[in-house]
């Protein structure tokens, strides 16, 4: 196989969660889903909304975010803003993120001859 | 929800990538699947025997990792290497996930009033 071949689903696995990560940072000012995607991007975390959009709806369900629907524009939107629950979560991955960042780094000390 | 409800599966999402990662880096040193079970958890990824074996033999059959039956011991037992491919794969990985730290610490700032 080529790295061509079996990166894509590696690079995939390893973004996944940190989606989750900066939407909960990110939905600290609240915000539609649309400018939210486009505020992920502008960050280099380039999300297709047929991702995004059902996982705010999952992470609402899970209480992680709350949401309101902004009735002054023509179209009635949603927006999203990051919930109590929502930010004990961020805490928590955010630790784990340092925290695998530090073992990545000391593996590769450990293992450099 | 709690925390304690949702937490893990954010948790586990977050790691899952990082064990691929992490897998690739260590076993520039080739190594058994225990002696990585305890490496890995040394440099604090705890990973279940269940998880990192099918992991290694998945690895192995995308050409990322080799392996080769040590038959010395009185049980013959296979141990595993970061092929050339594994080793582009593992810079990828590694350029991504400093990306994604970035993108992170970005987002942080950018949302905090």
């Amino acid at each position: 196989m080529s790295t061509e071949t079996v990166l894509p689903a590696h690079l995939q696995e390893l973004r996944r969660g940190t989606v989750v990560l900066a939407s909960l940072i990110a939905l600290e000012r609240p915000g539609y889903g649309y400018a939210l995607l486009n505020g992920l991007a502008e960050a280099g975390l380039s999300v297709d909304g047929n991702t995004l959009y059902p996982l705010l709806r999952r992470l609402e369900d899970q209480g992680l975010l709350t949401s309101e629907w902004d009735t002054t524009a023509s179209k009635p939107r949603k927006f999203y803003r990051t919930s109590p629950l929502g930010r004990e979560v961020r805490a928590a991955l955010l630790d784990d993120l340092a925290a695998l960042t530090r073992s990545v780094n000391f593996l590769q000390e450990a293992s450099t001859p």
